[in-house]
């Protein structure tokens, strides 16, 4: 058996064994099978797909790479979340204190933004201090204590997926469901959780542009993670926008405290309390969603959810002075104004391309080694549906690094369409699947 | 640009511009683009392929990545062959010194053996002192001085193709014609060559098994190879069995003696004098086939293409006394006969495998930087067609490094079938290409 073999066998559609798989990722990670190997591979799963047999095997065994938390001595169920990436999507940030200040654990692993979509991790490091590399040990009794931790893969978890992933994106091998569910799932299964909600994002700001094939992958997702006994449902949500008002770091925190103080847009607010209730439900703190629901807006309104937060923040030594008086943190040396061109409606939006727009700012990374500019990013003010003004402001860019000149403004610009007609806005709440298959929202919410 | 887009836009089977391919190129070849971004748009050319207009713009690159030899101060064709590849191929040996006995210069740079392929460096360089690394100032004056020189290919001579064709086999993309064609046209090219021709293999030795396949490759090179003037004849040869009665190293050497004394087996002699003809018609020595072959026969059995070859020898420093007194070489410190199970008539052999066992004997290479054992081989006592008696020898095997085991000769013995019923022998010289379309081999010998 070699290496080449069974890129061969994948090239030409067959299916790998259990035994072939773990040949292959085994000698890669001791180095006796190159990254120019592993890469050509993934893009032949990329072409030929994987059978539900062997994206279970890829998740297993990527899991197993590495270190498996073990939350077994908590009583109670452990969620988490996870999103497939959009643009502006901050809901990790307002979810982990909100579910836990409900009483569930959230043992929480996030990553970094690549490419057009942001990271939870660069989102929480922008708060002075706040650290994400925390030893397991210290994960483990801060979920313990104050029931959530968020921090980032360390070596320990996960290494194969580590090192896949960081390749999938530099060879356009991201868009595979079977690599998709390896790599979301050993994660989450190397977390130690009994439950899972995913937030399928569906839309031009997504992973997955077409419903199709977002709810293949919600699918896939689901079945592959009942093979470990992982309970899991996907909530289908809209990204042909971007989530709430602000894509980059800082400003999504800064929307995050709004949030999380009872305020904020209201399609942020929707998201998180639909994923929110879905895990109080998953961890069996309620029967419907309407009561979690219901219950987590109180925990919102009350300052239960905020209080959670600092706790949080304080426990990973950020500088909570700066959650309570944002306008002590920097501000950005730029910020433009976009202004609408002519009158209309909002008709649709180029999400990935402003999420683009914000990486090139600074909020995000070309490459993995890139350093991030905390302040950069954009203002969202208008959403599709919206009547705006000529001159009205659509955008605010906002960064320290170079300027935005005027062809990027004019990009920016390009990214809203503007229809005389009045247009519907886009469903936020789209699916949710579970093990029974797809439910419509009014059907459960 | 980035290499993630063009990589991208490969896999969705769109067209790269010149442009795209010479940045992702040159990219790579300052090490600004990683091998695993190259084979995993490999991975992606497999798939999607290439159109006509990138096939030229990646020859061109490939070739212009390097030295080009100027031999225009020659007056006269400059003639090369090239081999897509087989067991027991060892025609350049012949080849070479029988065209340039006939007056046409013949400059030829070739490859290593790697998998189940021999390659004509190693079969030279089985000759003891034999130097195939010279520098290409030596190889113009050899050339321009008697003839012909086989040299392998140095840093010089596009790089480009040498970095990515090490890692093609090691990626299971070999089998794309439009990297055949780059990787076949760039270095030929390089040579400074006005005309071509191609024994383009047909069978489950080669590099294609089915003939529509090879058919298609060869209609490629020659449509490609005229976008640079490079007049080129590609010649379908059977490979669904070893050429001649030797695969290995130094036995080839001792069957192209054979051949070069106007003996050895009627198949080489066939191709050859095939493939030689065609030179000399490219090169304007002669009108039609029928003459060349006949030109050719005379220069065999007459001695000049022998005295030719040893002139060559000569001045590559290798040690004439060898070829003079095979005897004189050291023999092999194994030697097992496999004989036939059961009378009957030969009706296919496992050509491929027929390599690869050559290959483990230690005549070839697994990995790139693995050592050859130049006494290692097999010989082939029969062909597809002749009738064999119970405890016939079929094949010798022989090396010097570790014995054959009684697996490994049961697996020789598997490699040819034996059928009770007479079976006709495989058309040898199949078809013929040119600008012009396909020619049979009658319409033309």
């Amino acid at each position: 058996m070699t290496a080449r073999d069974l890129i061969l066998k994948k090239r030409d559609g067959k299916t790998l064994t259990a035994e072939e798989i773990n040949f292959f990722l085994q000698a890669y990670l001791r180095g006796d099978i190159a990254d120019y190997q592993m890469s050509a591979l993934l893009m032949a799963i990329y072409f030929q797909g994987m059978s539900f047999d062997e994206t279970v095997t890829l998740t297993r065994l990527m899991r197993d790479s590495g270190e498996v938390v073990d939350f077994s001595y908590l009583s109670g169920v452990k969620v988490d979340k996870h999103s497939t990436g959009g643009v502006g999507d901050k809901v990790s940030l307002i979810l982990a204190p909100l579910v836990a200040a409900a009483g569930v654990y959230v043992p929480m692993i996030s990553g970094r933004g690549l490419g057009h979509t942001g990271g939870t991790l660069d989102k929480l490091e922008s708060i002075p201090g706040f650290k994400t590399r925390l030893p397991i040990s210290r994960f483990k009794k801060q979920v313990e204590e104050i029931g959530t931790c968020l921090i980032g893969q360390t070596e320990e978890i996960c290494p194969a997926d580590q090192r896949i992933y960081a390749m999938r994106d530099a060879t356009a091998t991201v868009q595979s469901v079977p690599l998709i569910c390896g790599s979301i799932l050993s994660k989450k299964l190397a977390e130690g959780i009994n439950a899972l909600v995913l937030d399928v994002k569906v839309g031009n700001g997504a992973i997955f542009a077409d419903a199709s094939a977002a709810e293949k992958l919600a699918e896939h997702l689901i079945r592959t993670a009942a093979a470990f006994n992982l309970k899991t449902v996907a909530l289908l949500t809209d990204m042909s926008q971007p989530l709430g008002v602000a894509a980059g770091n800082w400003i999504e925190v800064c929307e995050a405290i709004d949030l999380l103080q009872g305020r904020g847009p209201q399609d942020t607010r929707e998201v998180t309390l639909a994923l929110g209730a879905i895990m109080l439900q998953l961890a069996g703190k309620v029967n419907d969603l309407q009561t979690g629901m219901a219950q987590l807006r109180i925990l919102l309104d009350n300052g239960a959810a905020w209080k959670k937060f600092l706790e949080i923040v304080r426990a990973q030594e950020g500088d909570v002075s700066y959650l309570e008086n944002p306008g002590k943190y920097p501000p950005p040396k730029y910020r433009r104004e976009i202004k609408a061109g002519t009158s209309g409606y909002i008709a649709a939006m180029n999400t990935r391309e402003i999420g683009r727009l914000s990486m090139i700012l600074g909020a995000g990374r070309k490459a993995v080694n890139d350093t991030v500019d905390y302040t950069a990013g954009l203002w969202v003010h208008k959403k599709i549906g919206d009547q705006v003004e000529r001159h009205e402001p659509l955008l605010t860019l906002q960064n320290s690094g170079q300027a935005p000149d005027a062809a990027f403004e004019r990009a920016a610009r390009g990214c809203l369409t503007i229809s005389p007609q009045p247009v519907s806005p886009p469903k936020l709440l789209q699916k949710l699947f579970d093990a029974d298959g797809v439910h419509s929202i009014t059907e459960i919410v």
